[in-house]
């Protein structure tokens, strides 16, 4: 287990900067009045690749040294890692191998690959995923970028609470959704160190709960093939995320999938921005939530935007 | 005719600040590589109301004396302008009244009435709608403020591209959709006096191309009965805009409806904002006339958010 330092953020951010945007930080009269709460949405939606995600990316690929850079990056994901880590790989001209279950969205796959990333299809199980990236690490040398347990990756999704916390000149408390706690771990890091008074939630669709029963054990559990629109979410805690999210998490709070859907449309509807359904989970828990929030100035990280326009859940 | 000068759009700025939104400005590397051009987009979509009108709203409802302010403002229209003057009228405290067809969306009077806005309904005709508002006016003694040909309407639309030259050190060309030509003539007025070298273009759909044939006419031509999806563009150009139009505007280019909506889910897809299809006619003519923008630095106004979720025009 390494669990990277306020430093390492620093150090992330400093070396990031020209690769990821400073995303804006948006607000809404109208979700301010539904909530009780002062909202303030971080539109990580709003990097190139549409996702939070580019920022861990991007930091480990520009964190290699040219000896390792010159073999590239490898990684196993269906989701947003992926296209992130092609795309951080893409602006430093180094090869970016990634697995991905030959069931994998077509969009998802194009994605990467018009970041030139290298698709090698797996079958959908574990194992399978396992045996494929082994056979492809081998092979390229390429080094290993977890999508969240990595402290590289952990310090680079810090970045993002540091800039929140500029933006809005603090917050009584910062709202993420929790999937494999990337994000969260990575608001931990910052936000207890910079603003510890400040409460630290994350957001969890009840359909796959892993964190929220972990959190309350005490001790990391993993759901069983866990399934919810809101697949951004669907991979469990690691140790170094553990660490974070037991140590410094306030809360975990549960939507349900109607309240996951009905948060993203009145996001749509209000702030105008595209987001996921994982990205919606911290508005529905809010709202389910409201004497928790109720006249705190409240960070919402909005975590990405990639979704099928032709698949809306509320149509 | 009263033409609205420099003088009246700063005024117009330091009077509404407090009230309106300094909108982001959003690139996206995927749209520059599309286009060859670089495009800067100006986000109106995420003012509080969902569009740019409510700068000019602002402009006249906090423009006016006290006396006037006591019997509000009145207005006739079924889109934008409505919620925008209504947002505008609750901020100060006065009464708005607004003239709408009983065939207007039902989601754009819940809008208006959610502003406090009071609505009077009419036939949908020119006919009923001009003795109905009469007949309002005389009654509340509400002041007028129409939708695009005011002059404070005008100035105040003109404020949007002030912040977008600031925002980006200066462009090579403007581009903004076309109906009754507020936006445009407001653009005009700013674009024409602070960057003279500067190219200002207007996007209208090919389905309501009345300010192209107008344009290329050198007088005003009214279309009979214009229907496309792009919904904000249906009205002619009045004298006051037609001023605008007819002496700073370097060229009016066209889209089809599907031009449209392909550049309406282009954006929604690699930008992550929610626009309307009126806001999705400037990138369409961009696609569609390459050779004028390659290589320039544009700036693109997104003008309104406000979209029904549930009929998406590609699904």
């Amino acid at each position: 287990m390494t669990i990277p330092t306020l430093t390492d953020m620093r150090s992330a951010h400093d070396l990031i900067r020209p690769y990821v945007r400073r995303t804006p930080v948006r607000v809404s009269s109208y979700l301010n009045e539904l909530t009780g709460a002062e909202l303030f949405f971080k539109c990580e939606n709003f990097q190139e690749p549409g996702a939070f995600k580019v920022r861990g990316a991007a930091n480990a690929v520009f964190g290699l040294d040219e000896a390792q850079a010159a073999k590239g990056v490898a990684t196993h994901s269906s989701g947003n890692h992926a296209s992130c880590l092609s795309y951080a790989a893409m602006l430093r001209g180094i090869p970016c191998n990634v697995v991905m279950p030959r069931t994998a969205p077509q969009a998802k796959k194009d994605t990467v690959r018009r970041y030139g990333g290298v698709i090698t299809e797996c079958e959908p199980s574990t194992s399978s995923r396992e045996e494929t990236f082994a056979k492809v690490q081998a092979e390229t040398g390429g080094d290993f970028v977890h999508p969240y347990n990595d402290p590289r990756v952990i310090a680079g999704q810090a970045t993002c609470s540091a800039e929140l916390l500029e933006q809005t000149d603090g917050v009584d408390a910062v709202i993420a959704p929790i999937g494999g706690g990337g994000m969260v771990s990575g608001t931990c890091l910052t936000v207890s160190n910079l603003a510890p008074e400040t409460a630290i939630y994350a957001a969890e669709p009840e359909q796959a709960d892993d964190a929220y029963r972990s959190f309350k054990a005490g001790h990391i559990i993993a759901d069983d093939a866990p399934k919810t629109i809101a697949d951004g979410l669907l991979v469990p805690l690691k140790e170094n995320t553990w660490h974070f999210v037991s140590n410094h998490v306030t809360d975990i709070f549960t939507a349900s999938e109607q309240e996951i859907i009905d948060a993203m449309k009145l996001t749509w509807k209000h702030l105008r921005v595209v987001m996921e359904p994982s990205s919606a989970v911290p508005l529905a828990t809010i709202l389910k939530n409201p004497d928790v929030f109720k006249g705190k100035r409240v960070g919402v990280i909005i975590t990405g935007g990639n979704v099928d326009l032709d698949k809306l859940p509320w149509i």
